[in-house]
């Protein structure tokens, strides 16, 4: 077969091809814009004309400081299909953080939000390398900003050619650099070739979960963070309506937009699902959700109880996607085979729950402490290693964690699961957040899953505390509903746990908290609560 | 990312993990047998050692002369997996012919179907290179043969081991080897590496005709051509149920499987589709294909007739897919977009005949005899050019057709279209078969879909014929269903056209035949046609 190389060009060419009128809806600073996939792709082009004048070298790394908006669409095939690489910065990191990855990347240019300028000035003079700052937003001239040599978007692009002719070069070339939200130590970069692109986004549309060119997609995963899951890409590809919900987006902004834009498909963390569950509830009648065919959950373990009132109360079905900043990102999927399909009460929500089935195109060991694979019965414990295309192959510069994280060829994902005789993984929890109690791994993830299902309950998480007999004891920290806070006690939670769980798993203590801290990306920073609780030896 | 070669053997091993119990479906020999994915994947490794001991080396070609069946889906998996090379006999091909491709593919071992033992002893003395003959069967004992060194495929597996390390290796090792069923010529070899073959199926599940686990699929299309489609590899990727019509199916075998299997998928070319229609008619009510949800028909152009009888007297939709041998085959498929899924009439049939959008992972070019670029208005013909990871590099040991069918690193597929401006192509005519008539071009396959729509009609095949003053002219041979042979003349037909095509299309001449005849693989032979009728110049 030919030597062809595959490339993240090949998308954007088939979906300009194919999908010419399409529409491209995008929650702009001052309202809502649409344009077209031609319209797209002659920008993208003007914009790949613009980095030429610029005289960005290929291979060079530009970043994007970016909400979910056209143009950094335009940003996420322009810089890579012209060779560069896409340093897509995560706009929620701290500043310490952002000043690490950004001069670790060695960005010279950055492109940048309007809204978001306030935060990069406050960092610019820590950031020697950056040359030069391009301004995203509708405005006709460029905000006032201490921002050093600082562009317009549009007045970079107006004058360019229309039409850009993308070279080919090696499918092993990086397109997109992004770096881990880091729940511990400084955040590692992540190299996301072309080759490793395309392979999952060709993953990503296969079966039922895979966006077609009659399904309206909304990524509201952010652009900075794994890639949004490969959507940006994926749809565009297969000529699907994307619709990017903009800057600062609410649970207000996802609902009007599925309302209006008639969105079929959505992509996004539990915590998100949450919000617009609650939107949808306080205001009943307002918004026509019915276009929805099927929401993707990842990012944290989906709460079987969250499923189960998607699909009750608002006839939507959610699935649950797994996957790594190391793995771009997507592993699992939990999909019904057709024998599940007719599962009634509990059964169903429990199979969607699950982590899911590997996705074409990888490989996966399940490996106890001594490095021995375990059975696959459902119950064994063992950490979960990963090979394949678009698994990461080393750390950006960090020879150091790059050796701590394979073994063998390799990739230590840090999670442990089991896996069922119907080929379901199950995560049981991160290698850190197990409780060891007595000798035996106590899951956190189970016990956060029981007590969310407890009606009262908005959010909870499990963490562990030190114990002088029994080594760790989880302890719960629960966020209660508003209109429920004076009439639940520590014990009303405990009862819960009894019979959902084994005796000694059922946690020592209950602290209620007014908010669950997050990371950057919105997932339980169990860190954060470790710090807070963790002294008290019970 | 990972340097992780794209391997059949990960198709396999998925299959394995996450549809162990799903069943495999064999119209076997002596009746229909059944087994699950897990007792296929215990048998493949059988087979893989089996090699091993006979002592095939690695890049060593393996022949198989077999129906679309189990045996024939091992070798599919064992050969390739543990680094040979499947040479996939076509056993349609005509004598002189299939001595030309064993010989020069330089098999040393072949496996064959019982029912095929006497073709192959017919020319087993003219195949130096062929060491041993595996011959399969479900009888207990080797048949009498007068093959040499021939051994059972029971006897050969029965005491291996059920579980095989399948090694890594480099992605662009050879997996399978076709050959081209030879319109002109002797058929040309064409090699299917690992890369291309994954990157295929995995192209061959995205999207609505995409198979699923929920999915029960029956390739018709035979496995000794083009890969049937994928389909063999890919379904077993996705872990759907799998079911093999076996040795010399007809029409009532097809209809019976679809109903007693609950089949929902399918893959072949129009005239066994006209086959079944033809079988499902005259036996009225004895078969329930409620359960099919898509048919894909490629091979040869499509008729929108057939389209649209299918969807309106049995309600199930047809959709058509391109490619050629030399490309793996998959290269167009015609989906209607959400905008035309509720159109009405001959609108809705147009567009599912039209040969369709450009899969994900390709690219194209349509180029005038002067090699430029014709627009993409829906008139403009050009010849359809191809690149991509499924298209092939060169002829298997053949340098000189492998210049002829290179531009520019493009493969010149010889056959004449258009693009509109909705990206979908549609082919006009091979290069060859276009008439050429007084500076300008007739497209056969035109004239042939509009005397398809004949109700009288059953086949047709339009030709060029040497004409002293426009240089060619079209005739078409007609074949016409039986009851109506008596009561339409040469004029009806030519009437028929008019009105339908511009009037200097309307052929010259009809030609009544009792059948037209096929190639190998069921296209009609235009060849066989011209060769015929084509003396008498008009």
């Amino acid at each position: 077969m030919m030597d062809y190389p595959l490339l993240i060009r090949s998308m954007l060419e088939r979906g300009r091809l194919v999908a010419a009128d399409q529409e491209i809806v995008s929650r702009d600073f001052h309202g809502v814009m649409r344009y077209t996939m031609r319209e797209m792709y002659a920008r993208v082009c003007q914009l790949a004309h613009a980095l030429d004048r610029l005289g960005v070298k290929p291979h060079e790394h530009i970043g994007s400081f970016a909400w979910n908006n056209h143009r950094h669409l335009e940003l996420y095939f322009a810089v890579p299909c012209s060779q560069r690489v896409l340093h897509t910065i995560n706009i929620r990191l701290f500043t310490e953080q952002l000043v690490y990855i950004i001069n670790h990347a060695e960005d010279r240019l950055i492109f940048i939000d309007e809204d978001l300028l306030p935060v990069m000035e406050g960092i610019a003079d820590r950031l020697p390398l950056v040359e030069r700052f391009v301004v995203m937003t509708d405005a006709p001239e460029l905000p006032a900003t201490t921002l050093k040599n600082a562009l317009l978007y549009e007045d970079l692009i107006r004058s360019e050619k229309t039409e850009y002719a993308f070279p080919d070069f090696d499918e092993w070339t990086t397109a997109i650099l992004g770096y881990t939200s880091a729940t511990t130590g400084m955040p590692k970069g992540v190299e996301y070739s072309h080759r490793g692109l395309f392979l999952h986004c060709m993953m990503a549309l296969v079966g039922e979960l895979g966006v077609r060119e009659s399904d309206v997609s909304m990524p509201i995963v952010p652009m900075f963070h794994v890639n949004a899951w490969g959507r940006p890409l994926a749809d565009t590809w297969i000529g699907a309506k994307q619709v990017y919900p903009g800057s600062r987006p609410t649970a207000k902004d996802f609902c009007e937009l599925i309302d209006r834009e008639r969105v079929t498909y959505s992509a996004g963390v539990p915590t998100v699902w949450m919000g617009i569950l609650q939107h949808l509830k306080a205001n009943p009648g307002v918004y026509d959700v019915s276009s929805v065919r099927c929401l993707l959950s990842g990012g944290s373990a989906l709460p079987q109880s969250l499923v189960e009132v998607y699909e009750k109360e608002l006839g939507i079905p959610m699935y649950q996607g797994y996957g790594q900043t190391e793995t771009t990102p997507i592993t699992f999927i939990s999909y019904p085979k057709k024998k599940h399909q007719n599962l009634q009460g509990a059964e169903r929500y429990r199979i969607r729950a699950k982590t899911g089935h590997i996705v074409p195109g990888l490989e996966m060991r399940l490996l106890d402490p001594d490095g021995k694979p375990v059975p696959y019965d459902g119950k064994s414990m063992g950490e979960l290693l990963l090979r394949g295309p678009w698994v990461l192959r080393s750390y950006y510069k960090d020879p150091e964690k790059t050796r701590d994280a394979f073994s063998d060829g390799w990739f230590r994902t840090g999670d442990i699961a089991t896996m069922d005789d119907e080929g379901y993984l199950q995560v049981v929890d991160r290698t850190r957040d197990l409780i060891k109690s007595g000798g035996e791994w106590i899951s956190s993830v189970d016990l956060e899953n029981v007590i969310m299902g407890h009606p009262d309950v908005l959010e909870a998480a499990v963490i562990a505390v030190p114990h002088e007999r029994w080594q760790e004891r989880p302890i719960v920290c629960v966020v209660l509903r508003p209109e429920a806070s004076d009439k639940v006690s520590k014990d009303d939670i405990l009862k819960y746990f009894e019979g959902r769980v084994a005796k000694w798993w059922i946690p020592d203590d209950v602290i209620f908290v007014t908010e669950i801290p997050k990371t950057s990306v919105g997932k339980f920073s169990k860190k954060t609560l470790r710090e807070q609780y963790q002294s008290g030896v019970l």
